[in-house]
Parts: C-alpha cells; sequence; structure tokens
C-alpha cells in the first residue's frame, strides 16, 4: 500500500492470536496500523512478529501499549480470566469475543466500572472473510456510540461495519439471531440433500436450484418483520397456515418414503400444528413466533 | 397483447378450477390460448368464462376437448378420482398437482398404461406470481422429456420452466427438497424473530439484516454439494464440526436467556453433536446428511 507510511494510523492492540484474532491482527498490519499481539500461549502472538506486531509479554503490557484495545478470545469466561487484575482506566475496550446479549450487557457494565469506554461486537465473517473487502463479512457492533464513532475507520479496517444502538447487548443478540437463523436453513438444507441421497441426483445439481430457491425466499422475513410489527396477520394473506400444514404432510410422507429422519423437519410442522390448534387457520403464519416465548401469558 | 389474434396458440385444458388453476388458465388466456376448464364445484369454473374460458360440464369433456391438459387438483388421490373412467388415449397429461416422487412415478406409469403422454410438475410459485415474468416463479418438470420439448413454449406462458430429467418422480423430488429446505430457514426465522421479540428491536429494522445474512449464506450448498460428491469432508476446511459444536452452545444458552423455547434449533445442534461424537470434529459438517439416512448401514 503507498499511503501506509504517508497517512499515520493509531496504534491497536490485539488480545487473542487465535484464527479470528491472528486474522483481525494481520488486516490491521496489512494497513499500516502498530499492533500490539497478545496471547496465552505465546507462540501464536510471536507468529504474528514476521507481519510486524509487537509482542507484549503480559495482557496488562499488551493493555498499557495501546488505548484502542481488541479482544478477540474464546468465549466471555477467557475474557474476564485474561482481563482479571488489568487496569483499564481511559481505554477503548472493542470486545469482539461471542457471547450472549447478557453476557455483552454485564461485560459493559464491568468495563465501565473500571474506567474503560466499552464497545461489543459479533463477528458475521470467518477468517478467509477478514481483510476481504468484497467478502460481504462484516462486524455487528453496540454500546459507546462515541467509542464507535471515533474509530469508525480504523474498526472497518479487517471488515465491515454496523452499528446496531447503545444498549452493549445488542450486537449479541443481532448475532445470534442471524447464527440461529442460519441454523435453521442449514438444517433444512441437510434435509433436502438427503432426501436426494439416494436417488440418482447429483448434488451438484440440485445445489444451483436450492441456492436460488433459498435466495429467492430470504426476502419473506420483510413480510414477517410487517406483520409482527402491526399484528396484523389476516390481511393480503398468500398461503395461510391451513394451507401450509396441509403441505407439510407431503414434506413428512415424502421424508418417510425416501428413507429419510424427518428429525430436523418435525418441530416447525407440530409448531404449525399447534397454531393451527389455536384457531389461525385463516392467517398467514408469522404470529406463530409468540409459541416460542415461554412467558406467554405472563403479561396478562 | 396484439399478437394475441395473429398467432395461432394451441388449445387446452385445465382441470381444476382452484386458487392455483384459475390462475394458471388466467395466465393462457390472457396469452390468446383457447381454454377449456373443469372443476368439481361448476362455479369455480364458472368464474373462468368471463376471461374467456370454455366450461366443460365433466372431467371427461374436458380432456376430450384439448390434446394438452394441465391438471392441477388438491393432491394425488383427487387426480385418480376426477380422471377414474376417463379416456386418456393419445393425450399428453401435464400434472401440476403437488405430490410425492412415488407418486408422480405411480401415476406416470398409470397415464402412460392408457396410452397418454406425461409430464409431472411441481409449483415453485404462489398464485399471484402467476402470469408476473418477473417473479422468479417456475415449475419443476420431469417425465416425457419429448412432450416437455414439444409444448415448451405453451408451458413457458403462466412462469418460468425447468425439466429436471425423464424419472417422472425428480420434479416432486426437486420440489418437496426445497420446500423442506424453505421450511428449516423459516423455522430459524420464526426461532431469530423470537429471540428479539421481547428486546426493544422493531422487526422492521431486523428484517434487512436477517434476509441478507440468509441470502450471503445460501450459496453454501455449493460447497455442501462438492463435499458430498466428492466425499472428502476434511479439505481445506474453514469451520469445522468441533468450533461449530462448541457455537452451539452460545446459541442455545442465548434462548435460555431470552426466555425462548430452543425446540426448533435443538434437533440440529443434536445432530451435530452425534455427528462430533462419532469422531467428525475435525471436519466440514456436510458429511452429517449420512445421519438422516434411516437405511444406513443395511449397504455394508
Ligand atoms: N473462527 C471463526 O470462524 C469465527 C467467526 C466468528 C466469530 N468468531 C469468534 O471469535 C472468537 C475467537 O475465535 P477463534 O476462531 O480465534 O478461536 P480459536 O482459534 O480457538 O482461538 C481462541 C483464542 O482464545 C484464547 N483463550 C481461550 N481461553 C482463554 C483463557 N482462559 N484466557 C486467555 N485466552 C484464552 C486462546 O488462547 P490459546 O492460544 O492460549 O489457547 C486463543 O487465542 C470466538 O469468540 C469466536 O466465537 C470466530
Ligand atoms: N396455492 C398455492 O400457493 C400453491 C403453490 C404451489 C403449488 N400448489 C399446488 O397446486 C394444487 C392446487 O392448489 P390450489 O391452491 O389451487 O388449491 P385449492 O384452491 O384448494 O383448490 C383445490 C382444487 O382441487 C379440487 N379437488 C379437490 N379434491 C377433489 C376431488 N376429489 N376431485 C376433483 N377435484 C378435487 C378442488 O375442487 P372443488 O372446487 O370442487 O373443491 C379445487 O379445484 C395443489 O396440489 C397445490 O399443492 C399450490
Amino acid at each position: 500500500m503507498t499511503d501506509k507510511a504517508s497517512t499515520s494510523r493509531i496504534p491497536l492492540t490485539v488480545l487473542g492470536a487465535g484464527a479470528m484474532g491472528a486474522a483481525l491482527a494481520r488486516a490491521w498490519l496489512a494497513a499500516g496500523h502498530p499492533v500490539t499481539v497478545w496471547n496465552r500461549t505465546p507462540a501464536r502472538a510471536e507468529a504474528l512478529a514476521a507481519d510486524g506486531a509487537g509482542v507484549a509479554a503480559s495482557a496488562a503490557e499488551a493493555v498499557a501499549a495501546s488505548r484502542l484495545v481488541i479482544v478477540c478470545l474464546l468465549d466471555d469466561a477467557s475474557v474476564g480470566e485474561a482481563l482479571d487484575g488489568v487496569a483499564l482506566g481511559g481505554r477503548d475496550l472493542v470486545n469482539l469475543t461471542t457471547g450472549t446479549p447478557a453476557e455483552g450487557r454485564a461485560r459493559a457494565a464491568w468495563a465501565t466500572a473500571r474506567g474503560a469506554r466499552f464497545l461489543d461486537g459479533g463477528i458475521m465473517a470467518v477468517p478467509p472473510m477478514i481483510g476481504d473487502a468484497g467478502s460481504g463479512g462484516y462486524v455487528l457492533y453496540s454500546g459507546s456510540g462515541e467509542l464507535f464513532e471515533e474509530h469508525r475507520d480504523t474498526l472497518a479496517v479487517p471488515t465491515g461495519t454496523r452499528y446496531v444502538g447503545e444498549d452493549p447487548g445488542f450486537a449479541a443478540l443481532y448475532d445470534v439471531a442471524l447464527l440461529s437463523a442460519m441454523s435453521g436453513m442449514f438444517a433444512g438444507v441437510t434435509h433436502a440433500f438427503a432426501l436426494i441421497g439416494r436417488e440418482d441426483v447429483p448434488p451438484k445439481d440440485f445445489a444451483p436450484l436450492l441456492a436460488d430457491w433459498l435466495t429467492a425466499m430470504a426476502p419473506a422475513a420483510h413480510q414477517a418483520a410487517e406483520r409482527l410489527e402491526s399484528g396484523d396477520h389476516g390481511k393480503g394473506v398468500v398461503s395461510n397456515l391451513a394451507m401450509q400444514v396441509a403441505g407439510n404432510a407431503t414434506l413428512l410422507r415424502t421424508a418417510g418414503e425416501q428413507g429419510v429422519s424427518a428429525e430436523l423437519l418435525t418441530p416447525y410442522t407440530d409448531l404449525m400444528a399447534r397454531w393451527l390448534a389455536e384457531g389461525h387457520g385463516e392467517e398467514d403464519p408469522a404470529g406463530m413466533v409468540e409459541l416460542l416465548d415461554l412467558r406467554r401469558g405472563e403479561d396478562a
């Protein structure tokens, strides 16, 4: 990069040189940032020295080296362990360790009590996407909007950024919600490949139809959101619940005929059947979300 | 359409004037085809007379009216009932009734024994998409390739077409596999909306991230297909099974914290745990498809 030397890039620290931490550190190094790394097992941090990273002997030394501190460890418990007793006053802590919303909120209170500004992040990318501007990956951020605005350009170096609000639990909430939805999609894909498994259909012939179909149907999330927000599940219904429940019978019958376990399908078909039994047959099925709420009815 | 009168469109018959049959009949009528309709309950067929359809008094009369006969009834049993005793010799029967692969194969043998050519279809569209060339909808076809080639242009009038092979079970197989995968995706979307349900996050703010994320992840079906075809689950693994199983714990913990039932998530996380227990931790999880095969081990 020709502007590597000509622009002054702010220094930063990366705690954790696992697969993701190392990819992040390399992206900042490649963009000309002075980067200090620390890793519990020193060899992994030392591997980054060849790329120009400074290696700190302890987490405390690494935190002292830069105001902006990126944390990318295994889980929230490892963040607590690594930073136990480390002075955080005046630091800008950006926690890219995957966790739950409650963990993000508790970690924010913990950091704030220690005099640090805190931003939580959820990485929607795998390591090979880091540093590749066209990969479509991004990090969800929530917490200190001030911190985010101040370091916006630096945070945008490894991958895209999306700030989703002051609540430090929101990045994790969005992150886990997206991953959970993806898990459902992959369960569906697994079932679909099982159905063609014993037929004379090459998976590669079927995959383009599958990817295209899922892509075409993903925007249905917008219509569901509109119904959930308005609470109107009855207007302009295209495929009502009763019709979909009838259609599910064909899906289950086919699984049986093809010798495929329906275990990945039945929880959703059961949920639809329960919502039908509650009298929502003529409606769009989006309202079914309510059945998953374990505190349902407590509000009344 | 200016060419409505100037081009001669082949006449055809539509059996079934339900939501889908009526939409199909209207699309052909709009394109200038002479269309004869029959419906068990006459009023639904008669409603199409205003659009120019000829109304037949019986299924036999309707079948006699055109060589090309489109069938769009509730299910395979209703096709058997409606065509019981009707002469099919020399007819081109195109069955757009949703069914299973086995039903498609049996119906093909039945039609062929009665002297008809047979094509089975699976409609990947809802009625409002029929007649809208830009909707992205299409019909999967399998069975007589001769019939498909001969009527290709006519079949393309209401929506897109994709011919997937001579095996008359393939259209239903692909159809059900796509719908099953979509069902998984919608289960994931339902769980995701439940997670944000009690938070101060408007569903409409979350929906764009959700739709974009699912769209970005749908092409993973291609990589899974490559692994299933090659049988190589160990080369160039980006997110191995062990890491994904660890990540699932965060998804489940979050569901618990948010007061959301994990019933839609657990079958897939359980499947991953079983595959891990069988020693596939370092692999890509695509091989897990095997666990759904109820005849697993019988080949050995
Ligand atoms: N890899 C991905 O595809 C991906 C995608 C999105 C998000 N993420 C998230 O990114 C974070 C890091 O993932 P990764 O892929 O880099 O994992 P990884 O390769 O397994 O690395 C884990 C890191 O955490 C450190 N660690 C674990 N326990 C520790 C403790 N008690 N004290 C101090 N350090 C500890 C490890 O240090 P040692 O080297 O000493 O063990 C290592 O640096 C995770 O939260 C993960 O969910 C990863
Ligand atoms: N609608 C969709 O979104 C959609 C999408 C894709 C595929 N499909 C498929 O398209 C086919 C038709 O669906 P649709 O939406 O048109 O359903 P529908 O509106 O419920 O209509 C069902 C049709 O089947 C007829 N029928 C039912 N039982 C019969 C019997 N024993 N003998 C003769 N006729 C019988 C009905 O006649 P009566 O009027 O006399 O009851 C009516 O014409 C189904 O296989 C469906 O799965 C529909």
